[in-house]
This record gives C-alpha cells, sequence and structure tokens, in this order.
C-alpha cells in the first residue's frame, strides 16, 4: 500500500518536529472529566480524586510485533491502543487516558502517519479515551510505537495477579486462538502473495481468525458485566502471551497450582476447522496462541451460580494447592504439566 | 566500549523476554507513597488522592537523539529519565513515577542493557521516582527508548505554557548554551578518535560543557525554590529545544510579546571561551541550543524584589503585548525578531 505511486506522498522531512505533531494532534479534545488538560503542554494533567490511578506501557516494533505486509497502518494504530487499554482492563479498571509515542523512518510518508493516527485516534473514541501526550520522531529503520495507558478505579475493584485462592474457578472471556491462527492465515497469504501478486485472495472462511488478529479488542466490559453479577475476581490478568502462559502468571504469584480442562477450553467453530486445515492441534493453538486479549480471571466457589450460565464467560478449570502443579486434564482425563512457553504433547507425555 | 572483547557478553537471545525484563527490574523497590503496586502486574496502581496528576511521554532514538560512540550507556540511561522529568518540572509539579520501554536490536549484549538500566535506575534514586513499569523488546536496528513520568501537583501550583500577561517578567534558572557546546566537543573528539584510536583526548578544559550534555539534570529543585520566595509563575516550559523555540511558545500560546536582553542571558564562562574556539556567537548558541533543560518562566512584576538577587535565576527579559512581536534587544540596542529554529544575524538585520 505504501509503494503505491498514485497515493498523495508528502515527505516527513518537509515539516518540522513541532509541525508533525501539530498537524497530527490538532483537533484532538479531551473529553474525559479526569483529563484537566490534554496535549499541548509539557505534560498533561489528571485529576482523579478518590480513584486509583492505574498506569501500564507497550512497546510495538515494526518485524518484531507487527509486519505492514498485512497490517494495515489504521489497524496497527487501532490494535496498539487495544492492546495497552486491555492491560488497564485486566485490573479491573477503567482505561482513561493514553500517551503515543511514534517513531519512523522517513520511507513513510506523512499520509501513512496520518492513517496511523486515525487508527488510534478510532481506537480513543470507541473506547472512550483521551490522546493526552505524546511524541512523533524518527527512526533509523521501521516503525516503533509505545503506548501508556492510564486508567481509574475504586481501590475495591482492583484487581492483581496475586489473589487467588486453591479453591477458585479459573474463568474467561470469550475464546482463545482465534488471533493466532488469523496470523497463520495472513502469512501464508503473503507467501501467495509474494510468488503472485495478482492473486485475489478469498479470505471469507477466515474472517474471524482475521479479525481476531488485526482488529483485536479490549474487554472493556468485563469489569461492567462483573460487577452487574456481583462478582470480584480474586485474581486477574489478560491473554496476551497465551493461555498457558497467562495461567502460570496467575499461579506463580498466587502461589496457588490449577487443573485447566481441555474439553472447557473455548473455541470458536472457524478456529477449529482452521486448525484442521493447517493440520495443528487446535488446544496447541489454544494454550500457546497469543494476542487474543480475554480476560481471564479467578473467581470464589461462592460465586459459581452466578456465573455458570453467562454466554460471556466460560469455566475452564479451578485452583488448587500450590504443590499439586498446574496441569491440562486432557479429554482423555490425562494430567499434563502446563509449561510457560505452551505444551508439548510429546515432550511431556 | 561494547567492542571490549574482554568484557562478558550474554547474548538477548539466550533469555526469553519474561526472563530479560524480571532479571533487569527485579530489585526495583517502590519508595513513593503514592505507589500502591509498582512493576510486577499488569499495570501499576498509583494513589494521588487529592492532589493532580501530570503525565509526560518522550522518546530518544539512536542516531538521531543520542550516539553511543560517545554517549556511554549508563549516561544514557541517566539522561532518558532527565528529560522526562523536566517536563513534569516545567509543569511546576514533582516528579513521582516512571515506566521505561526500551527497544534493542542483538548487537547490544545483556551486559550493555544492564549497563542502560543501572543509569536509569541512578536517575531514579537520585531524582526520588519510582520505576513502575516498563517493556523491554528487541528492534530491528539500534536502540529505542520511551519513558513516561508521572508526577504530582496541588492544583494552584500547576504553571500551563498559558497564562504569561503583557508585563511579567521573563526568567530563567541556570545557564543556556553549554549542553549544545559539549556536543560539538564531543562530536569534534570523534572524529579526532576515527582518524586516530589512540589518541587519549584532554577534554578539561571542556568539563562543564561534556557533563551538560551527557548528564544533564531536571531542575526539580526550582519548585520548592519559587516556593519559599513566595513566587506562583505565571507561565512554564523547560528548555529542551533552546531559549528562543521555548521563549516562542509561551508568547504563542499566552498571546503575548517579548524582549529578550541579549547581556541578561546567563553564560557559563567556558561557554563564552569555547564558542570563541570554535569561531561561533555565543548567542546564537544560547538562543538555539537546546538541551540545558533548565526552567523558563515569567512571574509578575510585584514579584521582581522577591527574586532579583537570587543566584538561582536570572531576569532575562519582559513580556510585551502580542501585537509588539518577540524580539532579541543586542548588546548595542538594536531589536531584532526572535525565529523559532533560533535567530540568524544575517537574515534579519
Amino acid at each position: 500500500m505504501l509503494e503505491d505511486k498514485n497515493q498523495e506522498r508528502t515527505s516527513l522531512s518537509s515539516l518540522g518536529e513541532f509541525q508533525l505533531i501539530e498537524h497530527l494532534t490538532k483537533d484532538i479534545e479531551a473529553k474525559q472529566p479526569t483529563t484537566l488538560k490534554g496535549i499541548g503542554d509539557d505534560g498533561a494533567v489528571l485529576n482523579f480524586k478518590d480513584k486509583r490511578t492505574v498506569v501500564s506501557t507497550d512497546m510495538l516494533v515494526e518485524g518484531v510485533h507487527f509486519d505492514l505486509a498485512y497490517m494495515p497502518l489504521k489497524h496497527l494504530g487501532y490494535k496498539a491502543v487495544v492492546v495497552n487499554l486491555s492491560d488497564i482492563c485486566a485490573m479491573n479498571a477503567k482505561p482513561t487516558q493514553i500517551t503515543v509515542s511514534i517513531a519512523v523512518s522517513n520511507r513513510f510518508p506523512l499520509e501513512a502517519l496520518e492513517e496511523l493516527y486515525s487508527g488510534i485516534r478510532y481506537a480513543a473514541r470507541i473506547y472512550d479515551v483521551d490522546i493526552v501526550g505524546g511524541d512523533t520522531t524518527s527512526s533509523q529503520k521501521g516503525m516503533i510505537l509505545s503506548i501508556t495507558a492510564i486508567g481509574e478505579s475504586e481501590e475495591d475493584d482492583i484487581t492483581y495477579r496475586v489473589g487467588a485462592n486453591p479453591t477458585d474457578l479459573l474463568v474467561m472471556s470469550g475464546d482463545v486462538g482465534a488471533a493466532y491462527m488469523g496470523l497463520q492465515v495472513l502469512e501464508r497469504e503473503k507467501q501467495v502473495f509474494e510468488v503472485n501478486p495478482n492473486n485475489q485472495p478469498d479470505l471469507e472462511a477466515y474472517d474471524y481468525l482475521i479479525e481476531r488478529q488485526l482488529k483485536p479488542e479490549a474487554r472493556k466490559d468485563v469489569k461492567d458485566l462483573l460487577k452487574a453479577l456481583e462478582i470480584k475476581p480474586t485474581a486477574m490478568i489478560d491473554i496476551s502471551d497465551g493461555l498457558s502462559s497467562e495461567i502460570l502468571h496467575i499461579c506463580k504469584q498466587s502461589n496457588v497450582g490449577c487443573n485447566l480442562y481441555e474439553n472447557k477450553i473455548p473455541l470458536d467453530p472457524q478456529l477449529i476447522s482452521v486448525c484442521e486445515e493447517f493440520n495443528l492441534d487446535s488446544t496447541t493453538v489454544a494454550l500457546n496462541g497469543g494476542e487474543d486479549y480475554e480476560l481471564l480471571f479467578t473467581i470464589t466457589m461462592e460465586d459459581f451460580e452466578k456465573i455458570k450460565a453467562n454466554p460471556n464467560f466460560s469455566i475452564i478449570g479451578h485452583m488448587t494447592q500450590e504443590s499439586e502443579g498446574v496441569h491440562l486434564i486432557t479429554r482423555d482425563d490425562t494430567k499434563i504439566p502446563l509449561k510457560a512457553r505452551g505444551w508439548d504433547a510429546v515432550d511431556e507425555a
């Protein structure tokens, strides 16, 4: 897309740094009541009164975290915001502001940065957060995005990774594995495209997977859903690096063990059929895939009745004493230890 | 330094991302009373109660903002923190926390990252701020640092760029131009070194300039100094891009003009002599140099008596009606318009 010579291209070097930042941020307005002053001074000024402030930061690097060959810039901007907001949601807090820093090489024209920024602003609008600061600079190579997300929460609502108890239930929102398989589909298409640039891919059969990869969403709704159910999670994390890895984080920090049931892991039907097509085991994909940005949390057993029939959540296991370890209970009732970088049936069986 | 084969080198790829982050941050403690939870969860949790929260972010890119040929990694880490804290100070707020994101190519061994982190942590200790979050990832090329600084202030103390009045005095802390001349000295030495690597430079005559470039300080003390003088500045900014550029920022945002007096601009004696050696005009360097991280602010005329004899501050001019424009009044009483990217005597005279 960047190579399309018919598009208007404005060289970044024709603009000064101030001019560029002003151009990209000129009509950004602060809407959150907690934002007293947004962009335009040395710093933003926020007022959280008696609420707690939650802060999280993430860096995305071209060639490491994204490939512009199949990631449109607008989607990249959107996703970069979402992955940061997901961290705030994983504290059971409400995202309120972001700051955005971007470094780009001069191979990108101004129009590319505008496209990226349009995705960032779209995400900010959808998630109702203010863009209150940032930096735009040149890089020696490629594009680097660094976003810091800020949120607010009542102190009693904040949920850490520490806090799970040995009898708690393990619950997650949505389904897992789809974002990873979306990436596999896109990488295959990229290879096809490289061989035959005129090939028009038909990706309808993969639409859900691709959307999960290119346009993930943060589960900002879960805080309210749980509040409505009168459930306070005991521990919470977002599923960014794969279900297996996140379960181990909660277990390590809460000093508990866990039994995860293979037949309870929520998988989209499209994921199952595409895993078959790619000859991949869908449980392996679900455990190690990453980038789903669903929330994983623990609740006390007493809350079972409140959540068991809720279509937003799946109970996928239960916590145990730490000494019992962290295991996957397979469909044929075999107990397999979970590993940080996933699970390898051949190694462990 | 990175090329010294005698040093122990641990490849970054031998560590996983979690392991690397854990290694670099393992003994970081939160000390600020506002930090409820620092590193180790999806986000940090802060509590500013009835104070305002101030947030600022900056990105530093190798080859654009720093050159590792003469910037030791520990100094780089220190400086990266300081430039961000300076923005918080420029809001007349007190820095309290930072988040640190780093992207590095695999040309850097673990020991280089440790060195960088030691500078970051040293700055955090000196400035009494907590490191509450961050990200460490690989880059395709070079090193990129993104730091977000957070601070606190009573609402009444916060000082914006907007707020200067046409009769206010223009004041700055410290002196200007030295950091820029330090860079000129270092760049000259780099060229000498490239011709003759065995040359041992004698940089004693340049020690102040080099320190201002390699180890700048944020004027965290100014907030308290002004409080003790019972002065509330009407507008404030930090001098990161050059005195000229910062004055224009205040004038534009406050809708005022300014007369800056050449003979009032505070210059270190070493700056003056090295400008002569380099055949550069010291006023031009002072106006356009940048990276001094002093604070520039305006005060009402009534506060003149309180500040006039204070060795920490120099009164360098006064604000005017916007229609009068922004001018440098030279030593021979010529009035020259100030320009954003500095001042060119030949163009304007």
